[in-house]
């Protein structure tokens, strides 16, 4: 994908950097360093391309921000979201030392040489420490104290945006009948797809996983030369980026070319119910851990536990893994504005699997659920 | 792109794991661990999605390498390339710190915790710093000294998979009057580009610059709105990813519906001179600041210098930018099999930009070119 075509996001403003910039004083962190990727796309609206050359966005706690590009990119900040936020930008040529020039600005702002350096939690190794080879007193931490704390709780537009991803991959999920019938390779039914998430208003496609049959036993299995055999169930589980670089994630399990057997469809009720209380579960002061306990334990109850093996579900935004994760340990309390999916499994290794997958998003006194179409075992015709 | 849907490489083997080790030993280090990305596809073949989740190789100086993957992603490891190599997995659960079983069967290994922890250039900071604090007394330093010297210096295979890159890609450029004609936007041109990319043996599209008139002179412009008028030059920078992993990269640069008028004609050629005295230039034991250097004089003897903002190539291989960089500074001397761009520019801001990249080889005796075409300026019809 293009990202350099990626619209302006009208939801970017000034006011995500001085958020950033409050919490790292509140943490006690002397700056926070963000490279390309969603955390510098969140505070500032440049989606840049992640390379070998440092571009970053620098959040001292006290004095003006600063934009790290360089110079032959300088342009693309001026025409990005970001030359509209009145940001320094400290463009740098091929022969500088790009984190001596990010030191020497940072410790003039500062007074003194930052000693706390939180860096994005992706940001490239070799970016990391070459802020900390240029800042010999630093120590290294990650920013996700600071920006996921932000990114976490998302506005009603962002909520909207994300809406807007959901019902575009909805009606993905509404035509799967055109594509996945039995005699088809999981690759063609995938390609197909893939051309579908783009034409239903997406401007990228992230991931298109088609399990059939035991392939669907593995969680994160994409696409295969398998055919589609009669009375396949199969996993389809798909998303893809909209023009804001919101994300989409929704998983349903389709039965081809027959109907699930009786102890198919017991269990199958089981993963429903489970999915459904989960959902349900959804309410601010809850934590990540007990949304995860109520799904395991519809699941574990009916003797189904084992078969269970990943987290219930992840936090959804610019990224479609990020925090909250919806894990046993986490016990992070839903707060309003939270998105994230619901997303249980049952897997027979060797045999089949299924999920039902939702985004969701944790509001004043309850849930919203961004993804609607039936949950239920969908039979489609060979 | 799918990656879990790339066919296997036949390049890999267990001797990669082998020489990293041996190298590793060599410099010191105690361990080199490689994240998701080319680090990993390179050493063992898994081509996994970067994520949260730790996936990692381990490459310790003494004692076998160990991968340590999701217990979810499991059988997708394998599924691939690694499945074959015989490497011990460590499959970890959802409620695992896959650090603290990383630091142990480390430890276990090395017979005492590693000291030196070498990382991948590209691993995330959460995984870099996850690591460090689960081995308090280690110290991180980048893996490029372990890694980058063995993926700098290609194999012969290695060179015919980015040969066959580079026709690839040569046959898209080919075909640009098809999609490049006056009163089309850039956007509408990037995306038949796009299409022509994977019809032309790719299986990903990396990056599709389009820059006409004024936008020409931002060497990283990607796609705009902005319609091509007649007279237009354009610089058309485009490359994918081959079902191998190997990159194809190459600009030409095309004035459409007329033609140069003298002044461009004269500087152009400065330029075309540039990049074929650079390309000659190239040899077993000449510097990258050396190619650099011949690139640069040409140009600035010319005067138009300070309009060649940027250095004159990369490496390419599994990643589209990878060492060795070919730039002031960089004194490393070319071997046989390095493979990078040479790729000088000259950009009249405001106006208009040209730029004429090929991707070569360094051979036993000089040097060969992966990407033919006319390298003057080519005039397509309006």
């Amino acid at each position: 994908m293009v990202s350099g075509a990626a619209p302006s996001s009208p939801l970017v403003s000034i006011d995500r950097v001085r958020a950033a910039r409050a919490v790292a004083d509140e943490v006690g962190v002397d700056v926070v360093v963000v490279t390309p990727g969603s955390d510098l796309r969140y505070l500032c609206g440049y989606d840049a391309h992640a390379m070998e050359r440092l571009t970053a966005l620098a959040v001292p706690r006290r004095g003006e921000p600063l934009l790290v590009v360089p110079r032959l990119e300088a342009p693309m900040v001026e025409a990005s979201p970001a030359g509209a936020l009145g940001l320094e930008v400290l463009a740098w040529d091929e022969t500088d030392d790009p984190f001596a020039r990010l030191a020497d600005a940072l410790t003039a702002r500062l007074g003194s040489a930052p000693q706390r350096v939180a860096v994005g939690n992706r940001t490239w190794a070799e970016h990391a420490l070459g802020i900390q080879r240029a800042l010999p007193g630093s120590t290294l931490e990650l920013a996700a104290p600071v920006v996921d704390r932000l990114r976490m709780v998302k506005t009603p537009a962002e909520v909207e945006e994300l809406a807007l991803a959901g019902a575009a991959i909805d009606r993905v999920h509404a035509r799967m009948g055109e594509w996945l019938r039995v005699g088809r390779t999981e690759a063609e039914v995938g390609a197909d797809i893939a051309a579908a998430i783009l034409a239903e208003g997406h401007v990228g496609v992230d991931f298109t996983i088609v399990g059939s049959g035991p392939n669907g036993a593995s969680p994160h299995h994409e696409l295969s030369d398998r055919v589609v055999a009669a009375g396949d169930l199969v996993v389809v589980d798909i998303g893809g980026e909209t023009a804001t670089g919101y994300r989409s994630d929704c998983t349903r399990t389709y039965v081809v070319g027959g109907s699930a057997d009786a102890e198919t469809a017991e269990w199958y009720a089981v993963l429903q119910r489970a999915q459904e209380a989960a959902t349900a579960a959804v309410r601010p002061g809850v934590t990540c851990e007990q949304i995860d306990a109520v799904a395991r334990e519809v699941i574990t109850e009916a003797g189904w536990g084992e078969q269970f093996i990943h987290r219930t579900g992840h936090g959804i935004g610019l990224d479609t893994h990020e925090a909250p994760y919806v894990v046993a340990g986490n016990d992070l309390p839903l707060e309003p504005g939270m998105a994230f999916s619901v997303e249980p499994g049952i897997y027979l290794a060797g045999r089949c699997g299924a999920r039902i997958e939702d985004i969701v998003v944790c509001t004043d006194d309850g849930v919203r659920t961004l993804n609607e179409g039936p949950r239920e075992l969908v039979e489609l015709p060979g």
